[in-house]
């Protein structure tokens, strides 16, 4: 032929070969070099041990059923061994957990029961997984009365669920995403608690004490902009899109305004099942994300279209297995979430004012 | 043959015929015996007209860029005529609607755009859609500015986006969401201000003094339950799912603990581009929504997947044909959203409690 | 301001406002001027008529369950006024057609119909259609009884289908998509026929006289490239996807090879359910089909993401409105599909070579 | 309190942990205790292990550009190691293979890349893959130049394609899934051969030679219908739909017109990305193909909703852990593919009449 190889055709498709009991860690290596979402799956987590050798704060957006699906623990080990550093999260997530962590179970159920026999019986379903109706309204109850022995003033959710994780733990010993959450001194945000059965257990406590049940999410603005603005370097990991995903980039885009070092988060992962051409946020590139400013131009970043049922478990166990070293050395933030203020490496974040430097 | 034909097969489809010039009415109309999400949507318009015809109070929940996207006014439309009695909506539907009623735009762009070009530009993108970012801005600092001037107490988002509403159309006198929901007094429930732009000019009114910009989100659960309370009879419209989708079912569901008289919506029109399968709750079946109780086991309900910006065009054109009978006819709430507790026919629904019967 | 407007901000989004009785075409024209998948199907149209006022060959290509769905007279529709001068499609769409213009029907049923009670009544199921088994292999007979009438020797599938839809206009003298384009002498290629039950009943034929029944599929191939060499100028026109949209890019990328005038469609328009980050080829995006030179790199293009039973109706019957000039004055080619060679502006096409120049 | 547990809560959902260094096979088995696609793809290993310790023939289909996204050796591993015994797959994944194994390659791209550039440089892209189209053009060559050494009489795709993976063997001596198929003595069926680059070589050898290149895909049918009935306890494995999905249903009705004995396949997996509610043919659901008789009412099934290039690695690593002695034990079909007539057992089948028991 004698003529040269294109400048695009440099790096082959390496076809996956099978190997009897490889471990998840080879599987995924493995998927580097294949294409379409197993490739993507598998950079995930390059780059996310490039978060971990980082600076970078690590922001984690959970949407989508994956307490009630079996991904809780996951989620608490990300807590516990640091992979992350600050949990956004749907109420439904922290109430799926909760349930669980209070000794509760979700279960095995299939897509194709007859809803009208569950009603009867007052079983829910979500999917394929159904729980009792019955004890999703006790852990209301729980939860308004924990409510009402709050002192009585507006909170963050972030200080709230502080809260709520340490009084799970206390009652519980159990593991969870709150009880790690509270152990490991991570501070979780749930910018739309008003739409979770959270929500609803603190309209019950209000229902019993017009002074109890107030949440300041507007204040939880602010703190998540100030944690940004006094660590600029960010991260952000995203399962199922949702508020969660858009509450990690107004941080940073918040924050901007008020601290020119700030440009965008540094490294960015998305494992979404939301297509982007219908214009929705969960489904929206991280392309898009860039014109915005949510992330930097220069941010490594990946987009996995994918179940996070089936994604996550493969990728954090392949992490598990190589990042110990860097999670070990990671310059990570200190957190203490306890108070009204939010602590960070010993300093308190303001929650009613953004940080100018 | 001399077989009796099977039960099964008693309404036979009728091929789409090509009529020049057709009303998009008699286009619908004539969907409603193909198959697919054709005949979906076209069925969502018989249960809507259903809707107007009942004593049902109907809910609309809007996600998704619907404002930035170009459909604002068929929304601002629903309520003005009130095909709709109550709007539970993201913050960016709101946001993006004053915007424009604020005399900004949104442009026509293109998904492959070069996204570092736009971000040096400081323009926003929207899949195919741009945004002045320095408009942005400056909309965040009007409503900052207008939240500094209300009186220093927490506003459910409901009284705030009427106040919102208010200020908005005395300022611009231009129709909009907020614009004719303040003009035909309906509600609008945000349960996820705190993850939009318009809790950024919260927060930012908070910066500038410390006790501005509280929400009560708490109150909005509340309210909206006894919404339903008030009266049992409750429909759903959802253009996207998101947070409004579960709001509104929340509200029934909230709403039954305390009356045995509500039993979920007795109407339910989805228009959703989520799958179900993933197990999230933007893509849940409404079928799934009546083992929870959200929905009536009787309830007529239809799931439409397609964009929200081909569906809604048509099966509003085609409604308004067909619907003005029914809109001078039916029995509507009516409500006064003016004040911090919510008015429904001369009576006033607590915020800090629900309203047992 | 006195600051110069970005470049990228010239066309702003109009909000798409109801009007009652408004014709689909009034509808449609509206649509251009929002986002996402609404202008996307206003932009068809558009495109469309500019394929109608060109000199291209416009091929259209049916994929997914359209006839069993309602779609097949929008389809005979097209081929009779011309708006497509060359069908390619499954057999699936042939042989649902052929089932109804022999007077049988498909049924409105609902995806969650008891599969098990449809099976034991001989039910056979499209998602929320229903056909009866019985009469499916009554077709199959009577297309096998029809094949073993014919010469034997390979036939195209165009000719095939050509010869079909004679028959079957001679029995019944009924529209339908193979009876109007035998009427129209518009060639039809089916590719992919061994997989449909027009294949099964060519197969029945076989089964009773072994010389019957013999496809020349590579035939196809080399006939629909030749058509593209005849009249280098071209279009697409994909609903759905699947081997239909391969085999139209296949002749344009086939003909290529033997003629430098052809380089490409010229237009494009995609109308598909599938999204492109799986990599397969009914979701893939119209610039990828540019790097193969599937496409002209001038091309205009546009694809819709949206179920066709939505789409469709809408899109044509506003075309219908707007393209009765254009359809008068187009420079069309004539098709003579009629016998072993096919025919264009009364020359004849090789089916067993390629026509260099 | 003392009530009884509902029938429906049996079986809890197990949180899933993360266990360093744990295997695709252990990841996957803890995975059959979560929910949604994760707990499909854990299923989809437990009915693929009871295929094989059934009698049953096992079909594979293969569709969208697995090979070209770097499954091929996986498949060509299910080959050798009769995880399968029969293929049905498009041409594209046939090609791609035979591409690799002629020692060219598949390179990584990004779906971001410049088409226009691309084009210039006679590069094509599949998504975030790419090619070059010289090496494409010589692979056509190269099959037009086997075509034309063949004994001119039409070939069914399977012994077509059997006498390709000899002559790449012969060529090659490489591993793919041609040349596996051809060592193993497993059928490869290609019903949709006229809509590829393998049928584009055909049609090149027609070219040259008008008798060359006939490809007797009704033949085919017969064939595939005949291994069913040869052996009536069937399975299919679905990976993407496309026409490998149907061809493969259509055998087992096609069979059962002529045998009783054939009562649908007794296993069924699908991974697959297409949503059912569209109607199309690859996203249907196995539910739906029990209405038809292609699945039988007591098989065991399960759809994943999931790209292949995620799931395959995973589901194949740890298939291979658990069964080795599955595969000893197996009772497999011997086939020869090597004639006009496909042997099973020793005994041919017709390929021009059904096989009447």
């Amino acid at each position: 032929m004698g003529r040269r190889k294109s400048r695009f055709l440099r790096k082959a498709v390496e076809p996956f070969t099978i190997v009897a009991d490889a471990t998840a860690e080879n599987v995924l290596e493995r998927m580097e070099r294949i294409s379409f979402q197993g490739r993507n799956l598998a950079t995930a987590r390059r780059i996310w041990e490039k978060m971990l050798g980082s600076d970078a704060t690590i922001f984690l957006g959970t949407a989508g059923a994956l307490s009630a699906g079996g991904m809780r623990l996951i989620i608490a080990h990300l807590i516990e061994h640091r992979y992350i550093d600050c949990l956004v999260s749907t109420g439904a997530n922290l109430y799926h957990d909760l349930h669980e962590t209070r000794g509760r179970r979700h279960f095995i159920g299939s897509p194709t029961l007859d809803d009208a026999a569950l009603a009867s019986e007052r079983i829910d379903r979500v999917y394929d997984t159904l729980a009792s109706e019955d004890e999703f309204c006790k852990n209301d109850e729980w939860i308004a009365a924990f409510v009402l022995k709050l002192e009585r003033r507006p909170y963050t959710s972030r200080e709230f669920l502080y809260k709520l994780g340490e009084h799970l733990w206390n009652e519980t010993g159990n593991r969870g995403i709150l009880t790690a959450a509270y152990q490991a001194k991570v501070p979780i945000f749930c910018p739309a608690i008003a739409d979770s059965s959270i929500g609803m257990g603190l309209s019950q406590a209000r229902h019993r004490d017009q002074t109890a049940g107030y949440v300041d999410v507007i204040g939880d603005i602010i703190e998540s902009a100030n944690v940004v603005i006094r660590r600029p370097s960010t991260a952000t990991i995203v399962l199922g899109g949702g508020t969660p995903k858009n509450f990690i980039n107004q941080a940073s885009v918040q924050a901007e305004f008020y601290d020119d070092r700030v440009g965008g988060h540094k490294f960015a992962i998305q494992i979404v099942t939301d297509a982007p051409y219908y214009g929705g946020a969960s489904g929206s590139s991280l392309e898009e994300a860039q014109s915005w400013g949510k992330l930097s131009i220069e941010s490594e970043k990946v987009t996995v279209h994918c179940d996070v049922t089936v994604a996550l478990p493969l990728l954090v166990t392949a992490l598990e297995s190589t990042s110990r070293d860097a999670l070990h050395k990671r310059k990570r933030p200190e957190f203490d979430p306890s108070g009204r203020l939010l602590v960070v490496n010993g300093q308190p974040l303001a929650d009613n004012r953004y940080q100018e430097p």
